[in-house]
């Protein structure tokens, strides 16, 4: 079966989580919108009224008759699929809680740019901003990253978030230690110093052969000041 | 098997969703923080060092041997024991998706009196806590709300968001339409217009049976200034 994942064309934006499964499972998958005329696609799916079950939002992802929205969603469906989540009850949910978690922090990540209103540019609300972001550098990134710190801990000897294999969690994780570094190279400098296993693990994330031939391709998009993660050096003092 | 339920004991807040679900279900569960010794019990979970895997916040539910974390996470857990979701995995997605675009309604609803930082009490952020009130109520939750009167409407008969039975899904937006309608009575006034659908599913949650007598009992806590639906009169003009 070939996936077909619809998301905004020029951005890693939600849909990079998505792409990071993807990649690691090998699996057979077309980005919908960053092809000729994909876009008209993608937004006939969004608010076409033909729709029986629309998205809210993209990214989401057509796997055979299903469409599938919401970023956890969609990881939860192919981890099940692609042996990037436990088989068991139990460690499903509990990969499904992290990477809940790791919603929460993006959206967070997100809203240090945007904290009056998606609808506006960052130039008008960059007073703000700055509250919003010491916030999140002085107590947010410590309280999320210390968590998965001493999630890893808690983990037998630390390479994996749940149990011995790899899971669309880990490579979840990676993809925010990655953004954070663009977004706030200066402050993650100082807060990783605490965290030996988060930092340990985005390395051996990246060095994965699947994720290195991805990440050294055309198809892993540059982070931008377009996206969630954006490096504003006003931000990052 | 009698649950376990952990929150804050003096606001509805997320754990709202969890326990509109069991009762409705008719479960046997356990508000633990409200209990005498209990929130030490739940500080216990939160923090403690010989937490295997710990929920980074409440709510979570105890149900026998596993510890669940993330409202939505709990509820398709819970909709898969008590019918209170499909039973085929298309279904299964469908309804957690919703759920998850909710969540994302409610993280909004909350920022809309804490845009800058939840560490900073609201008078410490008013001023921007009106601006991205305005926005909220111009454009985010007609967005939303919107969006499931849509799912509604293509929804065969439209009185239940997903299938002909109900879920937790519908659950949530009854939960949601009360708390905005708490928070921001005028401008629901007025939003409400154009969500028949979203109404009625509202008011038939309401009438359950299961539901009436939970709403009724002291175990539904009050909204208050301290929850995520929070009424100040100046972010509703």
């Amino acid at each position: 079966m070939r996936y077909e994942l619809y998301y905004w064309p020029e951005i890693q934006g939600r849909s990079e989580f998505v792409r990071l499964a993807l990649e690691e499972a090998g699996a057979d998958y077309v980005d919908v919108a960053r092809r000729s005329g994909g876009m008209r696609s993608m937004l006939r799916l969004l608010n076409g009224s033909r729709v029986e079950r629309p998205p809210f939002a993209p990214p989401f992802l057509r796997a055979g008759k299903l469409l599938i929205g919401q970023t956890a969603n969609i990881l939860f469906y192919l981890g099940g699929r692609h042996g990037l989540a436990p088989a068991n009850e139990a460690g499903r949910l509990w990969t499904h809680q992290l990477q809940l978690t790791i919603a929460d922090l993006v959206q967070e990540a997100h809203d240090t740019h945007h904290p009056i209103a998606s609808s506006l540019y960052y130039e008008d609300q960059k007073k703000e901003a700055k509250r919003r972001a010491a916030d999140f550098l002085e107590n947010r990134v410590p309280k999320y990253l210390g968590y998965f710190e001493a999630v890893l801990a808690r983990n037998g000897q630390g390479r994996h978030l749940v149990g011995r294999r790899l899971t669309y969690a880990d490579l979840s994780l990676f993809q925010v230690v990655a953004g954070l570094r663009y977004a706030f190279p200066r402050a993650m400098e100082r807060i990783e110093k605490k965290l030996p296993r988060v930092v340990s693990l985005h390395d051996r994330v990246a060095e994965r052969p699947g994720i290195a031939a991805y990440l050294a391709s055309k198809r892993r998009l540059p982070f931008s000041e377009q996206g969630i993660f954006r490096h504003y050096p006003e931000l990052d003092p």
